[in-house]
């Protein structure tokens, strides 16, 4: 199993010189975060992530994971230290209210953290994913008592948290769900089976926060009769301390493809008497108060394929400079397998996709902080909200299938090693396998773009992106770095996007728009992460007159132009399907499959 | 885990009008072979497929293999009772010449029910797989006298066959081969160690026939040292019988991603006075011996992925029309999710690329049929040579390409459930990882290509191909089934291949080459599958003329204007690839990766 290094020097520049941290502490309250502290959080992390969690990834996955007949989870060797030093750190509290213990950092800058513990251990990484989300919803939903009782231990990760949404005949239809809320007082009995739970239960932290959907008795049906309700593993003490245990076990852990040092868990709420839990926001409103919390989970879920890819693409760069096979081109002797073309066409095609994909996160992410951002106008935020709901099925959706190509073609450079469990490529192929699938299946990613971003608002939103992607454009001009053709790829695949839209804008059935949703939505990625490539190459440019010798700038330059030749074109494939359109993907009747 | 269902119907469609098997009786001298007789075979297959290996694929993923403290292996419950009755079936004699026990049948018919083996369980499969090519190595390369003790145990399945070829340091580069072979009377003292030798040791079968490669003491550095041994397991006895235990045996399995019920085994050979091996065909002309029944092999593995690709939409078909969730489209009620319009995306992707597959791995196999057939020309049998030589790496990297695809789209169309082992999709995703990778790397495939098949001959193989293709198209006119429009999608498709195979013949750099050479076989793929499928649609729609009723007619025509509306597109990203060039692939200085 290779080493992880966390890529400080890509993340620096893509959080300042592509999406513009020092423009969102600026418009935010958060101007004490100098560019010397946020270097400095992001050696420490890479510090904890490489030394600490990254050691934890191989062994993790063999050992699994053991559930006791006392319903206890037994986490790997060394998950409970590394979570202790997470949360001694203070690293679950970057973004949060200093209210509750937290540091008032901008989201974007927590990203590149988070990107971290993902690239190092993706099970591990669960937890304060989790944790991350349960604290997002009880911040914006929950009544002041409840976030006073509840956020400090999320906050400082004595606490962990979990997301309680599926059961098995509701999953990416939470309309189904039966989980049922008795009111009893000042709290509720809840009671139900829930599945697909991550971290549902383990003694790494004190007490686990259980966030549920169940329905009350008076409930209406489908979607608006159901409440979201808080769930401790332990009932607090008076004094706020972990006290009597709640009605809820875990009952068994999923066998599952990766990931497996993250419990699955099939949780069994009120076995006995119904366990207690605590309303948070309006009854019937529940799912909304969760989409609080699945929002900045999507953009993590997309963040976690950047991790993932950027792990497989370390591990494919050492393996091909190291591996000797076969006589090097031009030479007569054998040498490492980095001097063949094909194993270059691949390891660049890692690398590009993966910075692509940074750029494509970090640009999502840093709109969550502009989007409430206190130095702007009430219709300034607006926008920046409506940027972030159209880039947030982007992020998810293709920064997931981009990481299903890289940790892939990890496997492939290892050659018949890569199929061997040891060499630790497969683990990254199979855990990367689950990210296209949770947190929202990538095809509803896509219909929500199409449905709920793109029509919804008639394209508005997408209108002022690819604006301000022309008027970016417009400022750029060939160079020794970025050529003449490549500019006009750039400028070329934009326009077709705005075709593509009007078509699918224009097309009046809903059906044919989410048969052609999914390649809408590559497409789209394509040629925005296109425009960001395009622009990393230019600022990479600028820079390298000044430095030319910087191997940063270099690589940058030449992973840009790769990208702009050979990753780039893949959105015309995408914008002939929809011109093609979804008539013979629809008219087969379901009898003839 | 599902069921499987062997596709005679598009089968035996495939076999007899697309890929002309009866002008394949004809020519050769399996006239006998009716379609009576082609039915009834295909018909018995498919119930062993189904009834008896089928059920024993998760069954033997479950349980994998042990290697005992004697060195041998423990095939899962039921494996050797599968093959008994393989063998007593005669299931491994179809193609084989009757003079050692062989049915003499065309090797394309052949290949439908070796199709049927994969689909039902890829582990078990590939014990058939290797014992075929160890008969064709020795057909074709040995003496009589090996020829007569040799061949009828392993054509009868009384026996079973290996192929050792990689060592640690000798994977892709076989020159790198070390294992040694001395000269001893009429035999000669194999050591040496090999590994990933798939079924290199288990008891099914009563003799395990290894084919090693090893040098000769003189022998040649390189490629032009290797010398090709037969190693039986247990040396013959005077009546032919197994005897005495040759000096080779497994002393590790590999802990690998998927097929564990197969064992991929590290052989040891001569740890006491060395194997007993003979030569097969001349000294240090190991290779060109082994390569014989490489191509077949190759062949053979892209077949594996028709199957799992096959066995993969089966199970997702029936997943599809299972399993309520959300509201249909159109209705106000819930209902299975294949009326979900990405879903039937999904679906026809995987339908339709399987297809398309299956109609690329018979053409390329028919023509192994074409190049020996008695009643053709020299000239005739040359150009057959050359389509089989063209179409090879095709078959290899594209059919197990896509085959990652389609068993990637049956994970996420089972959702959450897909990543559960249980489900069994994981299985066939895992399982399928390795096709890209053995028997030549698809990387090695598209190399092959561009270098020894187009190169090579000055494009002469593509430009019969190509011209045929013309031909043929020129035949078809749009129809109810086929829209002028996809027409000439498919003419244009052909025109830009064309173009691209001119900018790589006229590219004298071979890494220029070689790095855009997995683009330029994945083209190839799309476009002479997209020919294939607008063929496939106009027969169809031909037989709707007269049959307008027939559902296996209405699904093929509906499934090729898929092909041809949503994946043939694909080749436009590929020759856009091409069109831009290698610089940015091969520029960046290895220290930057």
């Amino acid at each position: 199993m290779t080493d992880y290094t966390a890529p400080i020097q890509d993340m620096t520049f893509v959080l300042n010189e592509l999406s513009g941290l020092p423009e969102v502490i600026a418009r935010t309250d958060c101007q004490d975060a100098s560019p010397d502290l946020v270097n400095a959080i992001l050696e420490e992390a890479g510090k904890l992530a490489s030394e600490v969690i990254a050691p934890l990834n191989r062994s993790g996955d063999q050992t699994g994971l053991t559930l006791t007949e006392q319903h206890d989870v037994i986490a790997p060797d060394g998950f409970k230290q590394a979570w202790q030093a997470y949360a001694k750190g203070g690293w679950g509290s970057l973004q949060f209210d200093p209210e509750y213990g937290g540091q008032g950092l901008p989201f974007a800058l927590a990203i590149p953290v988070q990107e971290m513990w993902h690239a190092a251990n993706m099970s591990w990484g669960l937890c304060p994913l989790l944790t991350q989300g349960a604290v997002e919803a009880i911040s914006v939903n929950a009544s002041e008592s409840l976030k006073a009782r509840y956020l400090p231990g999320l906050i400082s990760g004595q606490w962990s948290g979990t997301m309680n949404l599926t059961e098995p005949q509701a999953g990416s239809d939470l309309a189904a769900i039966t989980a049922k809320a008795v009111p009893e007082g000042d709290h509720y009995r809840i009671s139900g089976q829930k599945i697909f739970i991550t971290w549902g239960e383990h003694s790494m932290a004190e007490n686990i926060i259980h966030l549920v959907l169940a329905r009350l008795p008076d409930a209406p049906a489908g979607v608006k009769g159901i409440s979201l309700f808080l769930v401790p593993k332990f009932l607090l003490n008076d004094d706020g301390s972990p006290g009597q245990r709640n009605d809820c076990r875990a009952i068994s852990l999923e066998h599952k493809l990766g990931i497996h040092a993250s419990p699955t868990c099939v949780m069994s709420y009120g076995d006995n008497d119904g366990a207690i839990g605590y309303l948070i926001g309006e009854e019937h409103r529940g799912l909304a108060c969760m989409f609080t919390m699945m929002n900045n989970a999507r953009l993590t879920v997309g963040l976690q394929g950047v991790s993932v890819a950027d792990r497989a693409y370390q591990q494919a760069r050492l393996y091909a400079r190291d591996r000797v096979q076969g006589i090097t081109p031009g030479l007569k002797t054998p040498g490492p397998i980095i001097h063949h073309p094909d194993v270059r066409r691949m390891l660049m095609t890692m690398r590009s996709l993966t910075e692509a994909a940074r750029a494509l996160a970090y640009l999502g992410c840093r709109e969550v902080d502009m989007a409430e951002a206190s130095q702007l106008t009430d219709g300034e935020k607006m926008r920046h909200k409506r940027r972030q709901a159209l880039l947030t099925p982007l992020v998810k959706a293709w920064c997931t299938e981009i990481a299903q190509e890289v940790t892939s073609l990890n496997v492939q450079i290892h050659g018949g090693m890569g199929f061997i469990e040891e060499t630790g490529a497969a683990q990254l192929y199979r855990d990367a396998r689950i990210l296209p699938i949770y947190e929202g299946t990538n095809g509803i990613q896509a219909m929500d773009l199409i449905g709920r971003k793109l029509v919804f608002d008639k394209g508005l939103g997408l209108s002022e992106l690819l604006d301000d992607v022309d008027a970016s454009l417009a400022e750029m001009h060939s160079s020794d770095q970025v050529s003449a053709a490549q500019l006009k790829r750039v400028n070329d695949s934009v326009l077709t996007l705005r075709t593509c839209s009007r078509i699918l804008l224009n097309c009046e059935d809903s059906s044919i728009q989410n048969a052609l949703a999914m390649d809408y939505l590559m497409m789209m990625s394509y040629v925005i992460t296109g425009w960001q490539m395009l622009k990393a190459a230019d600022i990479a440019g600028r820079h390298l007159t000044e430095n030319p010798e910087s191997d940063f700038y270099q690589a940058k330059t030449r992973t840009c132009r790769f990208y702009l030749d050979q990753v780039l074109p893949r959105y015309l494939t995408h914008a002939e399907i929809i011109n093609n359109g979804a008539n013979s993907t629809l008219e087969m009747d379901i009898a003839l499959f």
